[in-house]
């Protein structure tokens, strides 16, 4: 039985008094305070929070706190926010193509209870992968793309997401790219992995062009997917060195490991409410 | 140019309120806080704290910071706390033996202005490293120790380092044990890099002892020295691979990059007052 | 399609000659050196090597190779060798109790054709992981173990072993220890993954011990099994940061990550032959 | 006391009977191999080696060693090679700017005796660091560069580098683009680090490119230095996690420590002569 809390990210700009309004609110309604993080950048001018308070002994019902919360500290300080309940479940849509490294990794630690989010779905443009998504007892959906029907496959794709409540879209290596209509409906929460160590390798092949450039690490990269590809706001990275010994197909054997470890950890983060974007990179309060 | 500010570590049983207090007592007086951290360690029920606060609109006198904070903060929750200006300049000793590549690496990043703290000797066992302190300008003091001589050389130490005015004391790689006696009169103020990824090997020559245990991995490890051998609470870790090719003598030549890193980031956490201790472990602040 | 090749592993005193013989007897029969990777431990003198050569036009019959090597080179220079073709695959059963993560992992791995391997079996003292080896068609067996069954409930794994013609045990976190009958029945050929880096915190809840020593890094261990506790020859590790945030919870999620990541690269070197056991530390040749 | 041994590296088209070829010679004449390490890059078709061998007992003059091995081995396989006593230390240049932490971590590591090297002189284009050169008894040259000047002062400086016999150039953070005249003076014997993760953020100001981009980790590069500006062959790579927190002057400090051992590392492998280039990239015999 997790206790009930409730989880207020915000970012606006930087002035004295930020803290304490956020701590005076939470503190004159009964909140205990569980964490609270918050950074400034300096450089910006810009201050970036994370509070997470016991909703245990809060006097304020929880349909008003949002309003409560607005007319006191975010609508004074002209923040820029989201407020969260921790049960409030994200809805999950896993999109893959064929390999099913980073598809078994997230199956797998959605049935430990490990990512605090339900896997809704898992959609491909192959129909390989439906195996995999029935083993876990979770909906499958093939949907064909290519170049000719893709508008038309998107449109399906968005349909389905609807349909079954989908906030969050993981590309679990999804192979193809996604129209700016597509990412506009889910701004912030499309989630990929990239397998290189962004911003080197971008594009097709990271692990052919590593090889060919001679590096002694590889690396991958989760981020959030914008209309710029590969050019996201980074949420997580990680490498492992490689030596002359490997080749190409060790690259990508060496690089699964790290893909599916990077991206189940960009989602952990995500469904945990601990990531903010800000100027096309991220606040990850960890 | 750096800006005069204050900072507050504390810590005290967790109760609602705390973060208000200390936000608001800021806030009350015009600083504007520039980092603030906080912790609560659940288990336990204590509330760690950091907080940076810029003093350039401060409207309480320096010498009038302390008094008002007692009255108004950390008296009334009870808080075991530090307050620091951050032009308060700690005064350190290097206690060397007979390896100089951590003694190196701290007189050179002192020179770069990299450590906020000045280095006001180093004091050694042995002759050997007295060029090493000479060539950048710091005293030197060599103060033989043997087994019988132990607690006179050490009364000796301890009136170089008060004349000194020294504040903490830095071991890097010093052979020799404290006696209870010297390590009281710096609690969590003597700073030790051990060459193990403690608590695995203790003791002398680690690096043997891990050769013959097979491990693929080596580290060091920087702690606060206490009462019992390489016990101390834990400031920061590090590790490096090893293979069935390295010798003794590849593990000992690894592991110095590895120690004169890892005491270097102790003594940088340290000097800008991101370290506290509580039950024999620490948060650090980074 | 993969190309045949053979894999010689052997150790002996170290001489001259050594490299000149191997490499001799494969050339006079047409064979061409695709790896050879050879290692002195000049301390104890002893010298360990691997080859792999194309059997493409190798002109000693399979049948013949064994004795013509014993003959020729692996008798005269009295080594202590394993021969293998890299179409021999091993056959693996997995030991599990509750935890799944590195069960999964296999089995994903498994799959994928990563492993040159075959899983035959999955064996537990539960019944709860019986479904996620169904899931990937691996049969299961649940064979409840307590204190005092335990001589009869081994006599009955190891006759399933043998039924299913297993020559490697994989102790994917198997929470029972193996009386030394067991292990004496699979020498060097019983993989177990340990929860922490050691040799600290050996034995049962290592994250707990962890966590109360104040640790900055935790660990993975993987290692061959022997009659001493987690004290077996050691084929792969690696580590994590945490910090002062981390609750055991969190060292716990953390960890696993790590333990599926070494357990399955030491099974991967391991089918790979390319592991040497010799004085309770392993030569792995990667 | 080390014992004198010859080093051959070579590379050539891979062939049967290599191996054999090359223990068959040493071993004709009494040499006993200490490391044999062999690489077949299978795309390209070529055989890598690194052979060492005891010349204790070995019975050709090293007068007669090269000839006997060009007309035996080297010859007769079409071999790209280099030949070594393991006495023969490479003499260094380090050409430095203004930042010194590269600088004291050679020269620390040179007074240890960790580089089998000798440094011969440091050069700078600035005054600055004539001090610390000067403290450790190494020779300074200050041969101020302007974009004006720029051949009249490459001529100087590679004057200087043929007085002092110097045949091995490391920048250890030298601001100055060399020409590729200088270039074409040492190849494959010019090692520079570059404070990123190469290929990412090549050129000017990385930390800042690397800020920008919002990155969670990043690196530094060692490698030798050719016409193309940060594209030669890739020697040693490592890299440092950032977080949000992180300003650009965090960035800088967190990579100096990078840079100095990552730097260090590569004249390691190199004054070692561990390292073949090919086809821009090296084989590193670590």
């Amino acid at each position: 039985m997790t206790d009930s809390s409730a989880i207020l990210l915000a970012h606006c700009p930087d002035q004295p008094g930020l803290v304490r309004a956020v701590a005076g609110f939470i503190h004159d309604h009964g909140g205990n305070i569980i964490h609270f993080d918050q950074h400034v950048d300096s450089a910006r001018n810009v201050f970036f929070m994370r509070a997470e308070w016991s909703l245990e002994d809060f006097t304020l019902p929880q349909g008003e706190l949002a309003a409560a919360l607005a007319s006191r500290v975010t609508g004074p300080f002209e923040m820029n926010w989201q407020l969260w309940m921790n049960d409030q479940r994200p809805r999950l849509a896993i999109l893959v193509s064929r390999d099913h490294h980073c598809l078994y990794d997230l199956l797998s630690r959605h049935e430990a209870g490990e990512l605090a989010a339900d896997i809704a779905l898992v959609m491909s443009n192959h129909p390989d992968l439906g195996t995999a998504a029935t083993r876990f007892n979770v909906p499958f959906f093939h949907l064909p793309v290519t170049a000719a029907t893709k508008p038309a496959a998107e449109a399906a794709q968005l349909q389905v997401l609807r349909d079954h409540g989908v906030d969050t879209v993981v590309l679990a290596r999804y192979m193809q790219v996604l129209s700016p209509t597509f990412v506009a409906r889910y701004p912030d929460r499309i989630i990929n992995i990239h397998h290189s160590f962004l911003p080197a390798f971008p594009g097709a092949r990271p692990y052919h062009s590593a090889h060919a450039r001679g590096v002694k690490i590889i690396g991958a990269t989760s981020h959030y997917v914008t209309d710029e590809l590969d050019e996201g706001p980074i949420i997580h990275q990680d490498v492992v060195k490689v030596t002359h010994k490997d080749s190409v197909a060790d690259f990508i054997r060496k690089g699964r490991d790290l893909e599916k470890i990077v991206l189940s950890k960009a989602v952990w983060f995500h469904t945990r409410r601990r990531v903010l974007t800000y100027h096309n990179k991220t606040v990850v309060f960890d």
